[in-house]
């Protein structure tokens, strides 16, 4: 019977990304990049399988649509460096793209060492190139829901103290005069971007408060993916249910009256739910279920999911069992073509904040 | 038999303590703070008994010599906080004490989340407060071998492209005229200043270059200890072998005469060693063996030592046999007292920075 039972719509990134790709052709065809192209680095620093196809697949897509791309081998991704080791000049490779007037943009190829000495190598990379967004600096805005910033601050420390005066996050979409949008991590906002498009965001709403009245699963809590996404959820409205190996906890937006002892902006709060409240419990309730955990024998099952809810599959090996359509209403098996295209919509605003940081004589 | 074999000579963290104390105490009678004693903060945020004995330790050890010491408790560390939760509102705790003039350093009691999203944490810490020399910022100077700064760029970014030009770091003890030292991460600092007392650092060579000629085990390569210290040690002329669960590294010196290629300092170089070689190998040429690994069950081999080596346990757990000082020359049992005694140190320098910077009017 399981043969004839309806199935739930499949959406792919590549439809998501129909109107991005058109946005980011037009800007590249505009008289700043059509005479210079932006100039991509990525920096690959592993053998690993994984890195090396998405470093091709990177280059791919960038050439398709007109941007320079340059692949810089360090340490065991060099040939015939069979002692260069892993990893193994990575950073001064980072160093040398940050100071390299011909070089718009930098993305790197993790896992290098994995976990803590990745994480530094983020905040090496400089904020102005930082196409992945993944440098404190940008978390740091995410995380206290600081959406727009000053150029020049692209070069300040991330440290509250020192920040201007951001302006509030809510009801605001455009970046008020004299500042530009903050830089968020391509993979979470990848990820924004396909539940905008595929409806779960309602732009009924005010923005900022556009998942309003959602309950979403996200299963993984890394500071790559999992817990700057439930962040970003819950800053715009969405009860999140943050899963990991070892526990569950929820994300959720902060009354904006409780903010007034606080000197920042609102933004998400994070509380505990009771201990025997599980995975199961949150698939229950869950209209929207994402998950990025990269272990292929990691499965969500399909028996625990919420009838109707909507799946979407962030990991290399697909997350949900294949017969997750038969409760879901949408499930999108992949979001790597819009990570890329949020990689390049970052890297064409990079490319104007560092003539914005220029013109105001940084 | 053994009973009666010759022990190696047990020194204790106490012992290498007392000038540090001395001239603790003498500074803290200076003008700048017998009127106003130095105000530290210290965040708890979990139930963890190591972290709330640790916290004691520091409150004592702050009280003994005249440092004010504020325990702030957050999250779960509150009594009658049943379901507050790990870590909540821990980032808003380092926030405030960032911002409040009344507090000169912070300290916060790791782990919390750990991982990720604790280094996050050290990195939310402003600079000119962070007595555990944590800070993405402080790492950067240390690895790069960054010795001095201005004190105004305790507020810059960390990216070497807008690090003022950083004074050469070998063979100059003082700090030139209008800057002042980095701030070192305390537990490799103090395992420094023990190796230096204990003469594994030779005061007849050039500062800077104290280390040469010793081969140095350090079991542990984390952001926080391992590979800070095994730099550290590196850049001082010790040839390190950094062991850590899945591999063995090399650190070393880089010869000056390679550095004309890099804008930066002559900062260690990090080799990779042949497959087969394994820690009783490294064991076996090491002239001394620092080890921190946080699990009770591991043990270092007495067996494998080098007859007459210098063994140092940094860990809460003992991490050497019994009868380490039945090869070892030296046994150091821990160094707990010179971490706290370091993070003191750290505290007074930052008050004068803040005072600096103030004086230059940021």
């Amino acid at each position: 019977m399981a043969d004839t039972a309806p199935q739930g719509l499949l959406v792919t990134a590549g439809k998501v990304h129909v109107p991005f790709k058109t946005e980011l052709l037009n800007t590249l065809a505009s008289p700043r990049f059509s005479t210079k192209p932006p100039h991509l680095v990525g920096i690959l620093a592993t053998r690993k399988e994984d890195a090396r196809t998405y470093a091709e697949f990177t280059k791919r897509s960038c050439e398709q649509v007109g941007i320079t791309f340059e692949l810089r081998l360090v340490g065991e991704a060099r040939e015939g460096m069979d002692h260069g080791g892993v990893g193994i000049d990575v950073e001064e490779a980072i160093l040398e793209a940050n100071n390299d007037r011909e070089v718009d943009g930098i993305m790197v190829y993790y896992p290098i060492y994995g976990g803590r000495q990745d994480q530094y190598l983020q905040s090496v990379l400089s904020p102005l190139k930082d196409v992945e967004g993944l440098n404190h600096q940008f978390l740091f805005n995410l995380y206290h829901n600081i959406r727009f910033i000053h150029p020049l601050t692209l070069r300040a420390p991330s440290s509250a103290s020192t920040l201007p005066l951001a302006s509030p996050a809510s009801g605001i979409e455009r970046a008020p005069e004299g500042t530009v949008k903050s830089v968020l991590p391509c993979t979470p906002l990848a990820i924004v971007k396909v539940l905008e498009h595929i409806g779960v965001y309602n732009r009924m709403l005010e923005y900022g408060d556009r998942a309003r009245g959602k309950v979403i699963t996200v299963i993984n809590r890394s500071e790559v993916v999992g817990r700057p996404l439930a962040a970003l959820l819950a800053n715009d409205g969405a009860r999140v249910l943050s899963v990991d190996i070892d526990s569950i906890v929820e994300f959720s937006k902060r009354p904006s009256s409780s903010t007034q002892s606080s000197q920042f902006n609102a933004h998400h709060i994070v509380s505990t739910l009771p201990d025997d409240f599980k995975l199961a419990n949150a698939l229950a309730i869950s209209d929207v279920v994402i998950s990025a955990v990269p272990v292929q024998s990691y499965k969500v099952p399909t028996k625990d999911l919420k009838d109707g809810c909507i799946c979407v599959n962030v990991a290399g090996e697909k997350n949900f069992e294949k017969d997750v359509r038969e409760r879901a209403s949408i499930y999108v098996p992949s979001v790597g073509v819009m990570t890329i295209a949020m990689l390049q919509r970052n890297l064409l605003r990079l490319c104007e904040y560092q003539d914005e940081a220029k013109r105001l004589g940084a």
